[in-house]
């Protein structure tokens, strides 16, 4: 799996999380159509054959200058949001099934008050030579969701949801890393941790290739990317800030580490009131049964810190019909 | 066990965080020794066969207001620490014992810089008619951990190490609770959730006799007691501040539920640069495999959000000869 | 002035600030309805002659437990905001008339939006025996500002919006107060500081006379009082919860002293996406001129930390036909 | 004064904030040391003869990877910090004569504990087509106090203390902007708010020209710059857990504008135990008497916020003997 995503050491690394790059995006038809064209984009591989079995509609285009102004002002953040309706209300739930309780409990889910966050799908998490594989670990539970994932983020690009993606990574000079977290990511045999050199630089140090998002799924213009120090990506980051300020409140959560920064994002959004459906075939682990009581734990006391949902279910409430055998051949291939 | 700590519906509940009542303090030899005469205090029922393993020296007088300014001040907070190090420092270890690490990373387990945080073990948590018990829970897993947790807490106050204590708990007009959080709560056979009166009060809710640590482990005078609305210690209370200002790096976590609010604590404090040690047969989870998996996911990339331990280790470093016999035996009783 | 505020050394001191006792009410025609009678709910001595222009309509009743849950569910709470609107939309205006931009910036004066918050009107900040008054300031203008704030406070009452009570102060054993707080708060004349013993109890200290609010602008049942350790009301407490929960998103700051608690709470708000209001009559400090060009300061900049008003323009946004002339005079008595 | 800073349209502008340029650096006898060549590096112009007064003496050389991670561990730390004290104790006060309290409080003036803050020097707030000056204010009080900054940072620099920079600035999505922080920002004769288009590139957006620091306070190799979307450099930052990791617990403040951002960050670092000392003649506001009162309001209630000093006063803590007359004649220019 992980040969299929080569890193191209010609490619500038990542320099600004505020400034995403703008990737070419695939039209089911299979015409590429480019929304900006930047020397440093990768090609986007999207799992054609699965996203066949609906119609692409991008309600929102891509994000410009007046448009972000635009949204600060109701009148056009109703409009907006009428829009959207009148073209996806056809289709779309305002909940989704879930374990232990439909969510969202109240019923919002909409992309006005909805966003999908995808946590550190970076190379450093999912490439062979990352920082997890330098801890010991086996890859194939995180390259296990990464078509799955693609599948959900095409859905919500479509339907026109606000989508964040978080990465874990320090400040070059590592001020931002602890003396206990530099002991700890080198306590492994290979005695190498946060801040040290590996094939994809070093080691989640933000500005290296390996602290980067992997190229399946890469955020596109208008997609916020938090860089966090640490676990939660509510901690010393401007997450909090951009959801309220968005009036988000539900958030859908998927990526890597189940039992790591995924949940710890988790239960610091559930303290601040957000509502959160992790879904948990677009969830991994470094082992499974990290990831299976990480996902238990969220249904007890009736859903302590949210609810469990597959990604089937997902687009099942966006109205689209999901192909589950070629789903899974996909990935098999 | 719960018979054993029955409810004394004549006790004036608790009503202020920020004032925690004195409780009678039995010292080894049996004799009773009343720290502060308040009519609520419950009496406090010492595993005394347990304790009389080791000899009880409280190096640190009962906080009083001009002791409380005084350790405002350098130079008497070094004299303070000085003082402890020369009754302690025979027999007490720079660090302890755990896994993945000695701990902690720096060497630097010591009055002056390590604190004792108690995790919710309130009624509504340990009581059969609490909040717990009403979720649908059997308490045998959170009772078995509190004779355990006696011994600790013992030894941590004798050693004049700072002692923290949690409760989770509302509001009384729940201005603190989410639409979600009622509903979550609710969201179980008997459809009684926070805020809803049970036998001991409304469940969760200050000033309730459920909502009140039990006796066993009841705070004494100098104890800060932290009211959370959430999981974690830190959310929406004066957690951190307190603890900067005393200048503590390094926290013991126990108490209820492993896989909930000790995690959600030391998740946070480990994302804020406290190393943190978990001791995983003083900490107890709704079902055996959320803690077990709660306390594997702590061990896992070199100790992601600490280390794990146990009492006996703990007690090692503290120079105190456990007696694990009569340990095992005094609860079974 | 002060001398009108008697402290009946009688009465005990408020023990908890998840509690607020509830204090008598004074009706518009003179009879006096006790909403729930504790002993030691002060008299409330409300300036009848101002308020006789308008009619009280409490469009909420107090909370109660159910109540409380019903405002959990948007349907509820859309019903709730339906009625008061029905009561009150004939005379309220949708923005407030103020300095430099007409407030909130998007017309969304409204109670399910807007809160009314009163900084620190407690006695350690309004009474001559007070903390302020050790710090050697006269007091003159700080009490000038209580009869205004009681016609404010009335108003927002009857109208059914949130109110909000500040508090400055620390715990019993002062573990929220750093070295540096106690000794610049002894750096004064008498010498006497934080924690120091007075006449109306240890300053700024939870559960003592001095730190409680003025019986004159008591919080009644359904206000919260938010415990500060410092000076803004965001700092260590579950204020910004409790708001988001609510969905408050506009502020109205009132209280003392304007340059230092009402601003840095004014400012944290800022920062964190509330529109907020300051009434400049309404707020006082130490010193006039600290006063004058904390005002100043908001304004500049287009509006840098929100926007300035008076109560007569507050009350006239409210419906309310004020009286000016009675309204000076009676303070003047 | 403002000529002398020519805005180089052909330099590439910032990109990312964890990757401070490394500038060059002006030695006092004149010859320049490149300590790291770029491309983009501006000139720095020191005062020299002010600066002729002293030796430049480096104690910490530029960070590199093995020196960060030597940090980490205490043994190390000590061994710097003696180093450190080798060096210059010589010279160096323990502690920095101001009002109303000799600063710090605990007499702890050394580089492992204390760091200077430079709030917000960028061409936004100092140039003559940024930001503050499309907001209608004279730049001239701004622009008085680079050159006594130049003086401040360079003996900081050279007695190895640690050195953070401020930026005020949003994402270019503005997705960090609220609604209200944009229609204020607008709120001027030019119309012109945060986001528009001005000759330095987009007003107070991250990456324009105008974003970034003045060449003459440029940072070097190892001091970081914090960006902030709001007033407090501690909103939506990781500047807490980075003075944190490094034992930093008291802040030197200087900077722009005075009762603004720099009041906010000293409000935020001071509710959270930090000792702040302000420098009144390093730090400046759009107007002179909102610098006047934002000073005087500090020195309230015994330094409510901190201390206040001057320029001079903290070089004759560092042991340096300025030059007062050149240091005036040196601006005048």
């Amino acid at each position: 799996m992980e040969g299929s995503i080569p890193y191209d050491s010609t490619r500038s690394p990542n320099t600004d999380e505020t400034s995403p790059k703008i990737v070419t995006f695939s039209l089911p038809n299979g015409d590429l159509k480019v929304e900006k064209e930047l020397p440093q984009s990768p090609k986007q591989n999207f799992p054609r054959r699965f996203l066949s079995g609906f119609t692409f509609k991008r309600t929102k285009s891509p994000r410009k200058n007046t448009a972000a102004s635009a949204t600060q002002f109701p009148d056009h953040k109703i409009l907006q949001s009428l829009t959207i309706s009148t073209l996806s209300l056809c289709s779309m739930d305002a909940s989704i099934d879930a374990e232990p309780y439909k969510w969202p409990h109240d019923g919002t889910f909409d992309p006005a008050t909805t966003a999908l966050v995808i946590i550190d799908m970076q190379r450093d998490f999912c490439s062979a030579n990352g920082y997890l594989a330098q801890q010991g670990y086996d890859l194939a539970l995180v390259q296990s969701i990464i078509l799955p994932l693609q599948g959900l983020l095409a859905a919500f690009r479509s339907h026109g949801f606000p989508v964040y993606h978080t990465r874990e990574g320090h400040r070059p000079d590592l001020s931002t890393l602890s003396s206990r977290e530099l002991l700890r990511s080198r306590n492994n045999p290979s005695g190498l941790g946060i801040g040290d050199s590996g094939p994809l630089g070093r080691l989640l140090v933000r500005g290296e290739a390996g602290h980067d998002i992997i190229p399946e799924l890469y955020p596109i213009d208008g997609e916020n990317i938090i860089d966090k120090p640490g676990r939660s990506a509510f901690q010393h980051t401007d997450f909090k800030l951009i959801l309220n300020i968005k009036g988000i409140k539900n958030l859908i959560l998927c990526g890597a580490t189940t039992d790591v920064c995924v949940h710890s994002t988790m239960r610091e959004a559930n303290d601040n009131g957000f509502d959160c459906l992790i879904v948990e075939d677009c969830t991994a682990a470094a082992e499974k049964q990290l990831h299976d009581f990480a996902i238990e734990s969220v249904k007890s006391e009736g859903g302590i810190f949210g609810a469990v949902t597959t990604a089937e279910k997902v687009l099942t409430a966006l109205g689209i019909r999901s192909v589950p055998s070629r789903y899974q051949s996909g990935h098999a291939r």
